[in-house]
């Protein structure tokens, strides 16, 4: 069932993105097909579908938020292309497929990240059927969770940490930074955009912190384990590369036990929820057994 | 006058920068360091400026804005460390000063960019005193500017112009884009924001199409007839890069010409308006004894 929803939403959030982002009619050509490119490279829409199921927990609909959630997902998308550059981490290929910047250069990649970064806002800003001043409100929250203090930061702490040794406190920062921050806002905005009571936006916040922190776990736990194929990426690069990682800094079994327990924590934050938060239970649930 | 008026906007301005992206208390601190670097590397502030002389012009007080006009500044901040990298225009030096690349990296770079388009929309979202949906609407026009159909589109066109010959029209469309768009934003934002009526915002907008146009026509001549120490670079290097100004593709006489009637038809866009649009008079009048 939790497939099922997911293959529905990701099939909306695909044909949105695609309106939003057009291909045909567009100036310059080789911008578009650069931001378009890397939106459709496969990614599996997680931040606009807990957007949605943010939303639908609440007793909302999640459908009608579609501008928000394709934003995020566009936000997302641009600090890929970023970070892949060679003056951050240096990739060449990502889910299988070559980086922006190998495919269009390094000019075109900066630019195409930008745009979507650009983009993103105003596509969220014209978000209907929504109180403009909640519009406000949550667009506030996500470019926060966005920026200097949130994604951005994050990524920063993992710049400046090439080569070096890392506490684990640092570790954390940065994940919450990198990860953390865009998944707390998605599902504050399902809920806020859905028009949510405190205690519900409260409850959500501490399920999407504990889903991040168990996104984290198991994604240092899937590159020990996981099968390249299924990843995208060589296995054991995190050690090769001497990231600090919570496998590396703890073990694999006290990771995935930190696994569970984050899990654990984000089903309880769900405890006053009814049946409509059952997609977000089972896809904290379904970290555990990830193999992407 | 004029120059009085810009003085006191500045200062206004820089406060209120200071405050948006503070030094102190942040973390992390080269991130801040490396945003406010480039923020405080001697702008002039034009387009919050004309901003607040909209909002001014339609009997408003631009004063009120300053979320936007900074919010704007912030763009155009972001806009030049990314067009100073070594894979787009590759410059070491900016008004003088060591560009943000050379200074803190290019990773740094791309990142303290990153930040500053989005604590751009960080701070515009919290404008006081406007209704929300104003709000909404004035952001949609910048960041639709600031966008793929705007700033980035005409940079897009920029390098991939490199070592081409373009034409006239291609020429208009890369400006309209990469300065133009902005100017058109600024402008409209701040009528839009103090409340102005239809013909206020149409009249506006063409004087905004207008003041681009010779800003740009004036920014080629300067290329040859400035100073270096002045215009804060070699002179004559549009035309040993071969780049397409309207100094080469028509000539000195007929850009000056040019800029002349651009100037003209900017002031008769406002001869609907009274002396509370002098100062927008001044400034386009200003570009045609501009030295720097």
């Amino acid at each position: 069932m939790l497939k099922q929803y997911c293959r529905e939403k990701c099939e909306i959030i695909d044909q949105a993105l695609a309106k939003f982002i057009p291909g045909e009619n567009v100036y310059p050509p080789i911008l578009f097909e650069a931001m378009r490119y890397s939106l459709f490279a496969g990614g599996k829409r997680l931040r606009p579908i807990m957007l949605m199921a943010a939303a639908d927990a609440v007793g909302g609909a999640g459908i009608h938020y579609l501008n928000v959630a394709c934003g995020l997902e566009m936000i997302h998308t641009y600090s890929l292309i970023h970070d892949d550059l060679p003056a951050m981490d240096d990739d060449d290929y990502r889910r299988g497929k070559l980086t922006s910047h190998k495919v269009f250069g390094e000019g075109m990649a900066i630019l195409a990240g930008d745009a979507l970064l650009t983009a993103a806002f105003t596509t969220m800003l014209s978000q209907p059927s929504v109180p403009p001043a909640v519009v406000l409100k949550v667009l506030g929250e996500i470019s926060t969770a966005a920026g200097a203090n949130g994604m951005i930061g994050g990524q920063v702490i993992d710049l400046s940490s090439e080569g070096k040794t890392i506490d684990l406190e640092t570790v954390k920062l940065m994940h919450q930074g990198k990860t953390g921050a865009l998944f707390e806002a998605a599902l504050r905005a399902g809920a806020q955009l859905a028009g949510a009571v405190e205690w519900q936006v409260a409850a959500l916040t501490e399920y999407a912190q504990q889903f991040g922190l168990a996104f984290q776990i198991t994604d240092d736990i899937l590159d020990v384990t996981g099968s390249q194929e299924k990843i995208g990426k060589p296995v054991g690069s995190d050690i090769r590369n001497s990231k600090a990682t919570y496998v590396t800094l703890y073990s694999l079994e006290e990771a995935k036990r930190m696994a569970c327990q984050s899990v654990d924590s984000a089903l309880s934050a769900l405890s006053q929820f009814g049946t409509e938060a059952d997609v977000l239970r089972k896809m904290v649930r379904s970290l555990l057994t990830r193999d992407s």
